[in-house]
């Protein structure tokens, strides 16, 4: 039997809303858990937000989020790196227990060459994140955004990155980048002891935009089931993230566009 | 240094030609290869294809498609065999060495089991393909086209499929499809006895279209002499072939189309 009890809403699920506008919603929905977008964050005050999380009696299951480390300068890089540590903090002060890091493309470099800077940045600021009591968690995105969002694209190298490191370092799944990987049972057995994120949404077939294609679940091809599984089968009790940019989605009624959610999270994860 | 005596024209690359004013204007170009596809074939009779291939000095490098394979009913599986056996019979008439083979999505069966359709399909057509002295070449299409086109989606799956059987069976690789791949050169070299076929273009950042957003090679991010140098080291010899899926190419003059092929073909493989 499925319940509410572990679904996140990732806040850019529904884009239109501000996180106080985010934080009620959930209220309303019984949805015990939020994923918050650093945009949105700055919208207002922490201790405002935090009040608002208190009020609604809502956890944070993650921050979006870090990294695009690859940067095609030195400073850059570097800049990356502060940026990362103040999402650290970020983190800390609205007690989100995972920094997503969405690992950035290539900016130039060759596809190894930018792969060992993920790496580097990420022993930089690992020390940095367990000082704060923070995991990082990579999330492999999928091959088509190897160009513009991230070298890491399967389960497997998030995997072999993130055991190079210790617990401040862990995997973030998102069905919508790994249905369709070989391998995946394989590295989801793999990545039992540092699963630190598990997110839905659907393939929609044909899909209808690059970035903004994705669907409720249910509506595409994915097994979402079966994923879900065999996420469960590692002990995995965390929460699972509803995170779907999607147009027609962002254009409906908000709350309409929540409840639909709740029910398909329900009927199909 | 680079020559253009190992350029092959995959003819969807200049789309509103037919089959002869492709194969003519390979000959006006000094292209020594031409891939062509089935729907272009059946314009006209084969006798005059072949009277007009030897008119113009031009090898076929391979016919394209053969596969999908994972149709939704035994019915339309048995009638996609069918078609194969037909697409060999047209590899043999023109003399394509190769039948490229897209593997076809999943159809509503689970991912293994349509990998596993596919092998089947694979197994039962081999020893047709022998019998006609032409080879299966099992092209892995990138992920995002898991979906709707191909549930081989990693020169890794292509090698495992392709060394169940005998050299009737290769696989060809696309840069468009592989680049992204950590695993990349690691396949490249399994895959060294059984390279039937080199297909370039480049993947333009942002990439405009999912189908038909392909990039004339040194428009995109793909380190496409880097591929190039891997597959040299295997000693593959055969046809480079151009494969581009681009409406603003398909809405240029042909010939400067051609002329710009050439050139990007001389100066980014």
């Amino acid at each position: 039997m499925n319940d509410l009890s572990r679904l996140s809403l990732n806040q850019r699920t529904i884009n239109r809303w501000s996180l106080r506008e985010a934080i009620e919603g959930c209220a309303r929905h019984s949805i015990p858990y939020i994923g918050i977008w650093r945009d949105k964050l700055a919208e207002q005050p922490i201790a405002l937000t935090n009040q608002q999380l208190r009020d609604a009696n809502l956890k944070v299951s993650s921050l979006c989020r870090g990294g695009f480390f690859s940067a095609p300068t030195p400073q850059a890089r570097a800049a990356s790196i502060e940026d990362n540590r103040r999402a650290i903090e970020d983190c800390a002060a609205i007690n989100a227990p995972v920094l997503v890091l969405v690992c950035g493309p290539a900016h130039g470099q060759s596809l190894p060459d930018a792969r060992a800077t993920v790496r580097d940045a990420i022993a930089e600021l690992a020390p940095y994140a367990q000082q704060h009591n923070i995991q990082l968690g990579i999330e492999p995105l999928h091959p088509m955004y190897a160009a513009d969002r991230s070298v890491i694209n399967t389960l497997q190298q998030a995997n072999d990155l993130a055991e190079q490191f210790n617990t401040a370092v862990g995997v973030v799944l998102d069905v919508f980048h790994l249905w369709w990987d070989p391998e995946i049972h394989q590295q989801i057995q793999r990545a039992a002891p540092r699963i630190l994120g598990f997110h839905v949404s659907d393939w929609l077939n044909p899909l209808p935009d690059i970035l903004l294609g994705r669907g409720l679940m249910g509506d595409g091809i994915i097994d979402i089931p079966t994923l879900r599984h065999a996420v469960d089968t590692t002990n995995y009790t965390g929460p699972i993230e509803v995170e779907i940019f999607n147009q027609k989605l962002w254009d409906t009624d908000p709350n309409q566009a929540l409840t639909n959610i709740c029910n398909a999270y329900l009927t199909h994860v």
